[in-house]
């Protein structure tokens, strides 16, 4: 059982990190916690994304090995199995809008929220390939991820504007 | 440029998720941006080990697919590329304690922090192999996931206790 413990010890960790919200006390905090799984998934896409966008605008220098490692990370974080954060139920009319902007349309009949997940990862993995091989295939591969960003914002998720 | 018009939308996102932590205004922008995204990933390593250890302790049924995924998604985010986040000079003693828990002998001389995050990821890559083969495997796999995450902590994780 000392395994147990020390996992255990992982969990409270765990926990505390999933109470940084607030705001959400009417919520479900097993949904609470995929919620923000999939917020802190996004934020790292953002994070990678950042670093190569930051080179194809000319804002940082073009460094080969930053690039792959980023592109890299992408292609993992896009391909990861959302099973566990995209819960039924999960979405802003039901949570409410000050705690997730996912629109119920992810999950209704004819929902192209697959398709739009394959794009993505596809997108990332096209961006891995290039990434490394100078800063002018870095500009080529970006606008398909970013369009693939895109695609998935405008029909699932809520826009403030 | 269109697909850059793209790529700033998302970073405009990417912007706003980093704003969201308080008390950090001495921070450089860029070093928060950091911050932020390995304790994303620490939330991400959190959530699927949330996800076997619930199954392990017998607090959800266990489910060969669930177990895959989660133990799949760990494999994947413990061998993600960190050098963008771990910057020198991200370390507790330098930023804050209310900015970060890292602390400063992860960067110092002798640091064993490379062997520590190895020895996560091939943890988790036994967990992956291991996860679908039913409750007892996973459990067998789990002592070392938790044992990693212990032992990288332990030494390199500042203790409020």
């Amino acid at each position: 059982m000392k395994s147990l413990g020390i996992l255990s010890a992982g969990l409270v960790f765990a926990a505390a990190l999933g109470t940084v919200a607030s705001g959400d006390d009417h919520v479900d905090p097993a949904v609470m916690k995929a919620v923000k799984a999939r917020q802190a998934q996004m934020q790292l896409y953002a994070f990678n994304l950042g670093q190569l966008g930051a080179m194809a605008k000319g804002e940082v220098d073009y460094d080969a090995g930053a690039a792959s490692a980023a592109a890299g990370n992408l292609a993992k974080l896009t391909s990861l199995n959302g099973r566990a954060v995209w819960l039924p139920g999960s979405d802003d009319a039901t949570l409410g809008e000050d705690v997730t902007a996912a629109l119920p349309a992810i999950w209704e009949e004819g929902s192209e929220i697959g398709d739009k997940a394959k794009a993505l990862s596809m997108a990332a993995a096209e961006m891995e390939s290039a990434a490394g091989d100078g800063l002018d295939a870095l500009r080529g591969a970006i606008g398909d991820v970013g369009k693939s960003c895109g695609g998935c914002h405008e029909d699932y998720r809520r826009s403030d504007d």
